[in-house]
Formats: C-alpha cells, structure tokens, sequence
C-alpha cells in the first residue's frame, strides 16, 4: 500500500483488523508510512517466513503482529528476523485475552517480543514510532507535543468535571 | 536414533528432556520405534521447518511437541504438516504452566494441537500408540492388556488400603 | 444416522450441540461417516458406558466428546476405550470455558485425552481426520490440499488488505 | 476394614492417601466406622462402578471422594448413587489444585457433588458427620462440644498471644 | 411460609433471588417443606445470628446459603451451627464468580461449607434431599426416580439427535 | 467544587465517572465536602503531582483514586503523600478487573494503599467517612444510624419474601 | 498487653502470627499502642463478635485482621464496627493467597474493608497509622521523616549500584 | 558507571538485581553502555522523576525498568519520557509474578510499555539491542550473529540427544 514502509504490521486473521486498524491510524497521524497485511502463523507459515525474509530490504525498521488465542504470530516473527517485534495480543471470544497474552509475551530468552496490553493496537503503533524516534529528532518532537497534548486534554476535563460537578459532566 | 520411527519427539529446549524422557520410556515399553531431538521454534525455526519436511519420508505418523511458556512449537509444527500434532504444555518457573497450557491448547480453525495435561509427557506417548492402533490391531492388543494392568494395580492398592488401614499404609 | 461409522460424535447435553455441530460439518465436507448422540457422563452415565462398548464392533476409530464445566465426558470414555478421544471443552455461563478446560485436559498418567481448544469443535473433527488419514493416503490428500486452501485464502485476505487500505477493507 | 461402615472414602491413588487419612482419623474421633480405599475414575472405572453398587446393601450413608488433577472421581460416583457425595479437591503439582477444585465443583444441574476446600479432607469428615447427625442426636451432641473446644483452644491462643505478646509468643 | 421447614434456605441479597428460586422450586418438587429468607453476613450479622439461633428448634435439618462476591454467608452460618451448611457461590458482575466459589469453599478445619457450582441453586436442593433421604427410604426412593427419569431424557435426546441429524435438530 | 474538601477524588479518565459517582454520592449523603477530578498516571503525570502536593494545605483528609487496566494511579499518589490513600479497581474491557485490582492492591513495604472491591466506589466513600470519624463523633453517630437502616431494610427484605414466598416476589 | 491500644489486631490462627507480625513492629516503631489477638470466624465466631463489642469503650480507633483462604475475619468485623477495617489477605498453600485476597476484598455495598496486599502485614500497620495521623500532626510529622528515610535509603542503594557495579553488589 | 550510556537500567529495589543483572550481562556481551540503578515509583518518586529528567541530555535511547507486585516503575517511566520504555515483570512471592505482568502490561492508550516475559531481563536486553540496531548496521549485523549461534548450538544439542539417546544425555 504505502511506498518505503517503515513498520510493517500483521495480523492473524482479518477479523482482526477492527483492532489492529488503531495502529495504522496512529502511524498515519505521525506521517508514518507503513504496510499491513494478513498472514496467519498456522494457516500460511510459509506467506508469512517470506513476508519476514522480504522486509530484509523494504526499509522497514519495526515489525507490528496482532494475533489472539494460542497467538503464536509475534513469536514466530521474531524468531524469524533481528528487528524489534511488537505483539499485540487479541482479546478472544474465552478467557478474555489472557490466552493471547500469555501466548504472546512468555518469549524464551533470546527472542523477545515487546508486548503491548490486549487489544492495545494504539499502543503497539506509539512503541512503533518511539523506536523509529530514537534515531530521528524530528518524530521525537512530535512525540513530545503528542505527549503534551495529551496531558492537556486530561487536565481540561479534571477542571470541567471540578467545575460542572459529576451531575451535569455525566448528563452529556 | 532409532530406524524407521513411528513417532517423532521433538521439545523446544533440552531442558525439557526431564519430563520429554516419559513419552520415550512408554513408547519403549510398546515397541514403537521413535525419533527424539530438540528444536526451538524460537531459537532455530528454521531447523524445525527442515525436521518437518524430512519428516514425510520418513514414514513417522504422529508428531510430539513439548514446550514451556509461550510455548508455540506444537503448533508451528501443526502449521506444517497434516500429521497429527501432540503437544505437551511444559510446567516452567513461572505461572506454573498455564501459559503453556493455553498456548498449545487455544490453536485457531483449521489447525489442531492435540494437547495432554501439563507435563503429562507419558500420556502424549499412550495417546500416539492409540493414534497408531487405530491402524493396528496388535497394538491395539497390547493396549487393552496395558489398561487391565492399569486397573489390576489400582485394584490391588484398594484392597491393601482396605486389609492394612491407612496407619500401616502409610508407614511402608 | 450414518452406517458404518468411523468417528463417534457424544455430547453431554443438547445444550453443546449448536458448538459441536462444527465437528459433524467439516466432517460432512471430508466424506467421513459419524455416528453423533447425546449421553451425559452424569445423567446418563450407564447409557455412555454402553455406547463405548457398542462401539468396539461398530468401526469407529476415534470418539470426540464435547462437554462443559467438571467436564468429565471425555475422560470417562477414554477411561472406557483403548481408541484415542478428542475433547472440546465447551465455554460454559460462569469462568469462561477455563473449568472445562482443566477437567478435560489434566488426565491421569495412563489415560489421556486429546484436548483442543475451547468451543474448538470443527478442530476436534479435523483432528479426528488426521489420526484416520494416517493409515489412508487418500485421506490425507484431501487433508494437504485443505491446507494449501486454507493458506491461499489467508493470502488472498492479506493482498485485498495490502491493495484497499484498512478503511476500505472494513467498510464491507 | 471396619465392619457395618457409615462412611465410604475412595480416592484417586494411593499417593493421595497422606492427605486423606485427615478423614479417617476425624471419623475414627467420633466412633464413625469407615472404610476406605483407592479406585480411580479413569484407571479402573469398572472398580469404582462396583464399588458404588455393592455400597447399596452396605449401610453406607455418606460418601467422600478424594482426586486430583482432572478429578472426575466425585462426579463418576454422584453419577451412580442417589447418596451425598462429598468431594475433596487435591492439590496436584500444577495449577495449585485449581484445576482439582472446578472439575470437582462445577457439576451439571441434577448431580451434585458436596465440595470441599483444596486439600481440606479433615472437613469432608466432619461435613459427614454433620450429614449422619441429622438422623442422630447422639451424634450431634458430640459435634457440639467439638465446636465449643475448637472455640476454646482459639480463646485460649488468644489470651496467650495477648497475654505473653508476639516476639514470646513466636520464641516457641 | 412453610410450616415445619425442614431447609432453611437465606440468601446475601434479594438480587440472588433470582438463581436462589431454583432451590426452593426443586425441593417444592419433592415436597420439602422450606424456610426462605434474606440474610446479609455484612449488613445485618445480627439477623444472621439469630435465625441461626432459632433454627435450633425449628427441625431444620439442612441450611442452604446462597452468596457473591467476598461470599462470607455460608461460612458465617457453618461457624453458628451444626448442621450441614451448603453453600452456593452466585456470579456477581465482576470474575465471573471465581471470587464466590473460593470464598465460599476454602473454608478452615473444623468448618466446612459443602460447595456446589457456581450458581448452582437447584443442585444445592438436590443435595439437601440428598442429606435428608439418608434418614428416609420414601424420599430415597424419589430420589433413583428422578435419576431414572433423567436418564431416559438425556436418552430420548441421543436418540433424536442420532435419528434426525444435527441440522433437522437445531431447526426446532 | 466545594469549599474546603475533606476528601479528594481523582480518576485515571473521565470514562471512569459513571463508576466514580458513586463515592460522590455517598460523600453527599453524609454531608462530607470534597473535591473531585481526572488526572492520569500515565497521561498526566505532573499534573497529579501538583495536585497531591496542593493537597497539603487544603484541608484533605483522605484521597481517593479509581483506575483501570495497569492501574497505577493510587499507588502513585501513595507514593507522594502520608494521607491514607483509597484505591478503586476499575472493571476494564478485558481480564474483569483482575489486572486492576492486582495492580492496586500488591503494594510494596512502606506504602499502602488502602484497596476497595472491584468497583466499589461507593464502598471507598464509606470507608473515607469512616476513617473521619476515627475523628468525630458526630460522623461516627451517622454511620451508627446508616449500618442500622442497611441492616433493617436487609431485614424488611427478608420478612417480605417469607411472607410472599419466592414466586410473588420476583413478579415484582 | 498495652494500655490504652489505639489499634487492634485479630488474626485467623496463630499459623498467622509470623506474618501480622510485621504489623505490630511497625505500631511499635511508630510508638502507637496496639492489642493483639487470635480470634476466628469461623472457630470462635461469638469470641470475634464480642471483642468486637468491648472495642467501642476501649479507645481504639482502627481494627487490623488478617485471615487466609476463604479469609472472612475482616468482613464479619467489617460488619460489626463502624471503625475502619483493614483486612490482610494471608497466603496458604494453595492458590497462592488469590483465595485470601478475593475473600477479603470483593465486600458488598455498604461495608468496606480496607485491603492491602497479600501477606503485606506492615502494610495494614503503616495504613493504620496514616489514618491515625489524620488527626494527630505529630504523627503525621513522624510519617514524612518515614517516607523520607526510605527515599533515601533506596537512594543510597541506587548510588552504591551505579558505582559498585552489579557484580560487586552481588558479591555482598 | 559507564560513560555515554546508551541504555539506562532501572530496577524497584536491590532484591530485583539477581534478575536485572541478565540485562546488564546480554549488554556488555553486546558492547553496550549502560547505566543501571534502584530506584523506586513508590519509595523514591523524586529520584525517578530526576533520573529520568536527566535521561534527555545523557544519550540514552532506551530505557528498561524491573519491578514485581503491583508494578508500576515502568509505566511511571513511561509516563515521563518519549524514550521506548521496556517493562520486566518480577516474579514476587505470591501470585506467581500474574500481578506484576499485568501491571506492567495493560497501560492506558496513549503510554506503552514494552513488556517482556515474567523475570525476562536476559530478553529485556535484547530487545534494547534491536531497538538500538535499528539505526546501527554493525550492531544489526552481531545480532545475526547471535541468532545464528543460538540456532547452531539448539541444532547441537538436537544432533546430540539423537546420537546418545534420552538416557545417556540425561546422565551428564
């Protein structure tokens, strides 16, 4: 999809793209160019050891899987490649994410996957751009003014809900 | 090791071996030639891609995992070949084995993982005898006089419990 | 229902059968005959044992057991049979299918059940068809190129998302 | 053992015997004669069917079954009497006997199994003893002043401990 | 309500009636007179206390005590009394009951509590005609025709299913 | 808000109000002033670090922090003031507050936070009275009055529904 | 033991003691007078009510309990005060204190029980103290030079890290 | 401790260092410039606030904190810098290091931390090396290296067990 990708992003089935589309929001209101496909660790290993052996040369710097369940995706990634795998764990239908998440973040020393909280798509595609910050100045001030912004919005709402009263804040 | 396996065991660390030694001892203890080695879908993914190739030559007709934490290497096996897959959830240091558990166990449609209780490496050997007895019937003979064994010993414990009374049970 | 069937489907109340109906389907799709009934390892205990008995001259090579809860159905077939059982814990009201999991799963030395995921009840009958394909070429034909299928589905998925964008993707 | 038992106690395996002899000695404290001895659900199931039906003719009033793991032995003999059936939840060497406690409890409406805590054999005594004291008043005369004592003793630590203080108190 | 109540059946809260009505209706099924009221361990002790007190001379032979969450009811009335104590853990909104079950079985020695599923009202009935049946041929006997009669039902089930097939069956 | 507060009230996010309103209300009801706002950990670290060091010369007694997920806020504020701090477990998307109440509760040596049930905002508000009335008499009388009236309407409940037996009441 | 107690402290069994402890070490750092005893709810309930009772004359002003497994000592006192209780969940040896912790914390509306961590006895005793010192500056006074030690030792710690180096540090 | 530092290492207390001092090791074996320190979210607030303050002008692009229990140095970290924060959960003495995963992991949107396994500190370290490899070829280029042995020696290991068989690897 987008040219020079920096971060490329997989998930394990397409019915987690709902979730995993917060992390290509966020790396579009960053300017991040990015690539995002399907490829499931069980359904298609080979797709996805050639998706991995690709990246090799495409430029891109941080890998992103969403996966739930036995969710095996960020684990054989990053066995697969020397980059920085970031693994989202996908809430299920059972044991509300739990499964995911175990399956995501108990990596064997020597391979770790940087796991991000269940269903926190947003999350992974920040980590993605605070890594790709930390050899680019530029993103690292927007960073810095995301950051303050942010603080920003949390403080107006403390003063509106001082101000309303939590009767009237609730009513909107 | 052994020529013309039937099975073959595979565990992700050798330091699974401990509990792995189980399903070997069983199989012996059958008759059932078998193929033992290590091969971490983490550490050498690539080796165990190979080990499974090979593997449809090698008239081996059922697969054994075992695996610790985010263990996924039944079902990177599973992935690659349309064997049955057997894996054993690995107790570790941490969680005490419910991570593996649930990443063997949850595996997404299309590709199943035959799971046995955790560390329960003697019952992933009696389950792939049963698998090849399907096909078998003196193994299945051999089946039916291990489980009246089974019951006899059981039987036998009752009745010593039942004459000596727990005191004197308990004292030996 | 079928004559001369190879699997035997057992739930523990009509209440699975919405879940287990996965396990007849993809069986349906592979051309292998079931035999599928109702038989509580607590209500109807005596009625399973003669089941599993019925079932010795009946052809059947491997019995799947869904149930829910202390979901001891399976493990009191496999207590019953030399044939392998596959169990599909069934996600019941309260603790999400974690119950069924561990009664179904953390077997004895001496008698497993091969577990899969919960509500995993089509894996339970692909399952079943690689431990009959492994004594039938043919069968296991059907079952590689299920598999190439299932990968170039995956695949298609992933391409349509690479060239629609995830806004586009998710509209339909 | 004991001649005319009140009381059935049959556990998993022998290696649950050091924690279920607490259940013959409360029983032997209160005269309750027992008898006791080892047959497991999935081991010798047939044992165990025997078991239950000779139990009929026996004077047995209550039964209390001790397991672990995927303990079905409680809910394999709810399933064949009309007698309570205590179950006591075994720890095992995963899972902390979580896995013991929900195969045991969670039981399907019409089957109950009277449980107790992980471990807590001593209770399932009492508890059937509580159960024959509905019928005896003798019986229950005894379970009174076993009450009082048990309060007693607590009193008396108490005044002890405020009595001598904690570091005097810890010193023995 | 009833006179000369055998069950005493006290509940947390009326938000437990709910569950709590399928003790009262199975035991109005085999003709036990019960008592049923609302009891909070937290927000009226004393209350709890003295129904507790006056059941001495009620002929209340077993108390039934339904709860959630940090679920103290049973276990407040197991330390009041001598008679047989049996705890139902209701679901509460959060952990899916897993907070009930545990603070409702895993009582000290000297009190038990018998536990059954979580809410599992009805099977707390059944049990409670359990207990009084061993002191009571008549009910006893009502007891092996509702095992029979659910027996034949989960038969009629299996057998329907096994005529119509799993796709006419969840037509209905 | 209002005019010299006793208690101050903070919440990670406004998504948290629904929840948090119920200590507010409880607050009202017993005439205690206070303060309410949103300030995150993560989101707005300075800002609560302002606002607990504002808190020093404000006359607050007792601080009052909900959060969900990795819910840290409590703690934090723990660590940056002597006034008892109450923390609220906020139920999240996933996990059901599990990861809230560990997170909020397993505080290390030196600084306690003093944690409420999952949710239970209006339980955090009577526990901040209560520690204010460790100070005043006045305070202590209401809460006399208040665990009355709860213990009586308990009661009302109770004779209500063995008036009307369990049918009746649940129309209603 | 000391006049005049300001704080009480009540545990389960004095199996507990080793752990609650911790909590008068910490009362005797700070020069606050306490009393300690055993008392249980379930084994001595009428003990536990009536030290209760005697507290209102005594001049103590906050309760400290500390129970393990289905831990409902804090809630029953929790119950019969208004004074505020803190609860200390006591590991056992299963379930890793989740039992004790669940027990303690999940309290219905209207009855709070202060929790802190499992096994975190100092803990209950330093939150005793906060609340005291919000009416008593000079202890207040005692918690700030308090939190500033243990800054400043954790400092200390840091410092000596960075220039030993882990390996020295290790080494001691 | 070391000049430039490239990685700043962070832990809650000097008891977490025995595991910390894998990523110190995995670093130096890297040639890796670190600096490492205790510093505490609850004990010593100030100090990680100015250790991280000072961060923005020491050259370091990564940070990772080690903390158990309800572990918030990580995401307090988080909180205060656009560094990529790595969180190592600390296996503590109860709950099996659950509570620190889950405290580490589940951050609000907006505030990533980058988790890795319970006590995975080895893996913390790698992570920060291809975080930093990502803009420095040369250290891309070890990696490969690293991973290419870890693969070798796994191979190893693999050829041997199959060469000597289970039993005589296990007598080594």
């Amino acid at each position: 999809m987008n040219k020079n990708p920096k971060v490329g992003i997989i998930m394990g089935s397409d019915s987690d793209l709902e979730v995993m589309a917060e992390t290509a929001k966020i790396l579009e209101e960053f300017d991040i160019s990015y690539d995002m496909t399907v490829g499931s660790a069980h359904r298609s290993p080979k797709l996805v050891h050639k998706y991995i052996t690709n990246t090799k040369n495409s430029g891109i710097k941080v890998l992103i899987a969403g996966a739930g369940g036995a969710a095996h995706l960020a684990g054989v990634i990053a066995s697969l490649t020397t980059l920085p795998v970031i693994g989202v764990p996908i809430k299920t239908k059972t044991l509300e994410g739990l499964d995911s998440l175990l399956s995501t973040v108990n990596m064997p020393p020597g391979v770790p996957v940087a796991t991000v909280g269940i269903n926190a798509a947003k999350n992974a595609g920040i980590l993605a751009i605070q890594i790709l910050a930390t050899a680019d100045k530029n993103l690292e001030e927007k960073l810095i003014t995301y950051k303050k912004k942010m603080s920003e919005e949390t403080k107006k709402r403390g003063e509106k809900l001082s101000e309303l009263g939590f009767k009237k804040y609730l009513e909107k």
